[in-house]
């Protein structure tokens, strides 16, 4: 049997850094031989999250890209936007396997970088070399990088929902609207007040409302798709649940089309994919049927009245929406069957 | 002091018959002296709702308009749409008060209704009395109105968050999306397993997607404001929450307008409503400000970069969507103080 | 019409406070003049807590009992236990009502208090006046007191549950067990990623085992009951919900009883109560039935295999466990009736 | 590579047998080849239950035992009591492997049965060859067994919790009292008004009081251990939560022992067992450390004040609570590793 590749975590004392230590107990090719958390350096992976029992003989350290790159072949970078570049950028110039988790490689204009982050961009070079990270438009690229962009979660969720009706032109690319939901691990481990279980809990607002730095991301895809400049409306919003994100996406058509035509189409461009499940006609995605799972599940319903295309995506925010992700281009930039460790079904109820 | 108005509530054993109890518990001119339900009937209030002690005296009957015409003089009808019509034109030929909540008296156009209710509708007399009774644009009506038909909880939300942009003219009548959200006693006390706590809880999805009923309702009135006939994208949501209403609404922009001036025309138009807060620039409304409360709040923002104004209103569903609405219509009505029994504030945490 | 009594709440901007505010919002006699809060100190309080709308008039300073105690002639103290103690003593020396939410005068002795809480007790004179807040067990000497130490959240539901067993000597004292369980409310509104939404929502768990504080202030209360030194097995649990405690009491039988026969002596015990309801056999206490509401549901059972009673209390853990009593011992202080501001009925769902 | 087992789910459409089906999913040696659904039958079961599109290919059918008997080695019998029998017992009686999920076969006394279940018990010859299938007590009948009465979700984790303590002497038998609070799952996938999301979201209540059916299985197990009847006091909660049981033991002390002694004792116990993990001092159980596991958290504390010894265990009630625990069974049965299909970590957050 052939030697595991060896990954590292960096940033794993966070959602997106444990679900990716939980996602990989299971991938019979990798072996996490270290993990890296400012605040809880020191500890032990179990004593910060007693929930990975299987990690006793992970020691999370503090970060230093010098040291750790010794240590394994791939890195999966889960850190802030900004605190990344460094770190990813000298591994990567190291020769190593990079999957950044962050948003500072995934804008390929650094100027957009700079706009909507407040913050300069000190590793182009690095930038130029990245792949954007959605296997589903992007995976023979991803097969010979060796630095992706993780795509952000709710920009997934929107680009899968929108990509085949701007590709095929059933819809045209004015006036989309993406009003997308996400559950409250999307905002992280946090010690604020105002992600408290009682402010959450029996709540539901939207934020960021036009705001939101997933937009620039979105609209960079979807002009790729469209072949000119796509601007939209994108109204995140923060739901009581701990996992999944709904994108309930308003596109116009530019023809009469039924909803069986349209899902026929969807159908067509996702038939080999082995994570988005375009649903039958009737059926609406649900949280519940993608928790815990790297699937895209995609609903859709022409509307006569409006000449709308009402397109709903779901998806798990810290599966496909990052640590499923990051792990299905793991597979493919070594090689892996693509579905290595992401086979499970939901966890339902 | 004089007499209490006497009320009888029929269809009491669901949520909104339940929280017309609650709500009209604390009004002081206004005495429950019957209730009605098929189901429960024989027991007492406090046998089906224990959380209602207070009504202990109160033994629930069958619906039997006949002799419920004697006990009251005001009548709230909490029933589902059809089973409504021949108790609500009984009582209303009587000379009764009548509160409808059902959607049978809120369409004005028999053929509309008849259309997207799939029945007929077999009292068009007593539709023709009947006044939409949403105070913020029917006050003057309702109070010399004896029927009223209370209006749906979507509608409710969407039609307060748009009406003052298309009144202005700030926004166009064409592209409007409603997106909204409702908590899950909007789906009623129901015996369904796809009502089911483990099925409702850490989901989400849209239902009923560009086929939801209320869309005419919305629609209706919308068109009396735009004084041209005005169609809707409206995709209504399941949140796992008790109580609420959030809706997102996309309107596309007539005109360059900045936030500030845009809220400054809301202000406007809520400046004497009791029951309509405009929030300042950058608040955002979330269900907890509402919760329990006849309150709708609003908040926007105009999008330079699309051209879009999106305003978020939240209303409790079962106050402002339903209860709270009818009593703040029975105080227009008969005289009281519009605010009597609901100048609460909010249920939070 | 009778000048209003002047209140002021201090420590306003936890939940405690926040539910002072919202429960005297509705008290006609009692009118709020100042409020204060050290982290928020210079906003108002409808910028911290948009629910409470009514309140714009009062901006939350920091709390200076010299310059305060010209504000007002009841003090309401919802701070830190330790940090209440001078400004619960220099209010109290200069006249004023106080009635003081933290633990610091619920201990009558100061060794039990330096004991459990590992600070000194400072003010032991003060201590000394100090009448504890339970209603249902002190109200003749609350009716005289000029300072009252309002219970903690989980002794009210605990004592009033075995007070009557134990005072009518159906059980004995030994081998008490109380396991209560309790909404993240009660936990306060903290920045602590322990307390995030992800972390508390589908979760459940015990804490503070055989170590939590409020174990000496109901085994203070239960002795002077039984007439002897009362310890007792406690244990506290954290609930996904927002508000409420139920607490399970398994007490030893001293004598063969039935159901009917306990729930007869529970009902004499409570028989005037205001706030207390002994439910009917066969019936068990819910959270939702007091959700908001100033009321303890009590229902119990015999087991005749075992020789126990299994009393089950209910308390809404933000309003009699703590805003609520607050108010309702004011009542009782101020010579208004006992219910002012507190007849309300739950909000259910 | 040898044959497959082949597997049927008699009662696929409940929690337990969706879970099942979720669970056999990663089992590299076992097919399912055939499900059963009363209500359900003619369905596929992603038509069912769309969070398992792997079982495209399986068709749920009516349950007859003469028929289904030729279509599988192995059946898990998801069943409600009583209607499970029949079917057991021929499907025995034909040499099938049968892990019985329900509680037919679970009480050795087939008169205790009828005491508690209200019905007659038909088939004692079969409830004489079956064996309780808690692997930590009877391992190796396990193995040589055709028919295994799995235990039920509430006896798992407070048996697992009690043994180990009466088993070394170190608590006495007398007085023990198990407070055990559920997730709703526990309940079913019922089509009850009393199990509608919004009755059971932001409620707790405790349900059979002194009356749970649980209780004589507990109790057959302790007194086994203990070699004399042991009687408890059983009271079950419903959490509004999916999943997963948290058990607050209380057991009296026969001798002085401090907290880490007596964990050292439990450590002794359960040092090879796969699936129990005894927690470091000051570490308690948490429901969000073992969902979607088949594993028991276990943490006490002795209580020197009270002589008592607390314990505190936490399962997921569909996995080590029912479906888990019968695939271990199931593992045991056929020889092959005793954690296949069942080293998942749990789903956090």
């Amino acid at each position: 049997m052939a030697a595991k590749l060896k990954a590292a975590i960096c940033g794993a004392s966070g959602y997106a850094g444990a679900e990716l230590l939980r996602v990989l107990h299971a991938h019979p090719m990798v072996e996490v031989t270290a993990a890296t958390s400012e605040r809880s350096a020191g500890m032990s992976v179990p004593e910060v999250f007693p929930h990975l029992p299987g990690y006793a003989g992970i020691t999370l350290e503090q970060l230093d890209a010098e040291s750790l790159a010794g240590k394994a072949d791939v890195f999966f970078m889960a850190l802030p936007h900004k605190t990344s570049q460094p770190a990813v950028a000298e591994l990567f110039r190291k020769g190593k396997l990079v999957i950044d988790l962050s948003a500072d490689f995934r804008l390929r204009d650094k100027k957009i970088y700079e706009l909507w982050y407040k913050t300069p961009h000190t590793h182009p070079q690095a930038l130029g070399k990245a792949v954007y990270g959605l296997p589903e438009l992007y995976r023979s690229k991803i097969k010979k990088a060796r630095l992706v962009a993780n795509p952000g979660c709710y920009p997934t969720g929107a680009i899968l929902g929108i990509y085949p009706a701007l590709k095929s032109g059933i819809a045209v690319s004015k006036g989309i609207v993406v009003d997308s939901k996400s559950g409250a691990s999307g905002a992280g481990r946090q010690a604020d007040p105002r992600y408290g279980f009682c402010e959450i809990n029996e709540d539901f607002t939207p934020y960021a409302v036009a705001s939101h730095r997933h937009t620039p991301e979105i609209e960079q895809e979807l002009s790729v798709v469209a072949g000119q400049k796509v601007i939209i409306d994108f109204t995140p919003h923060l739901l009581p649940v701990n996992r999944g994100i709904i994108s309930t996406i308003y596109l116009r058509l530019s023809e009469k089309i039924d909803t069986a035509s349209a899902l026929s189409i969807y159908r067509k461009f996702y038939k080999a994919e082995p994570f988005v499940r375009v649903l039958g006609e009737g059926q609406i995605p649900s949280l519940k049927n993608v928790k815990g799972t790297n699937r895209c599940d995609i609903g859709l319903k022409a509307n006569p009245r409006t000449g709308s295309l009402i397109v709903v995506t779901a998806i798990d925010n810290l599966v496909k929406g990052a640590a499923g992700q990051a792990v299905q281009n793991l597979n493919l930039m070594a090689g892996f069957p693509e579905d290595t460790a992401l086979a499970t079904p939901a966890l339902h109820p």
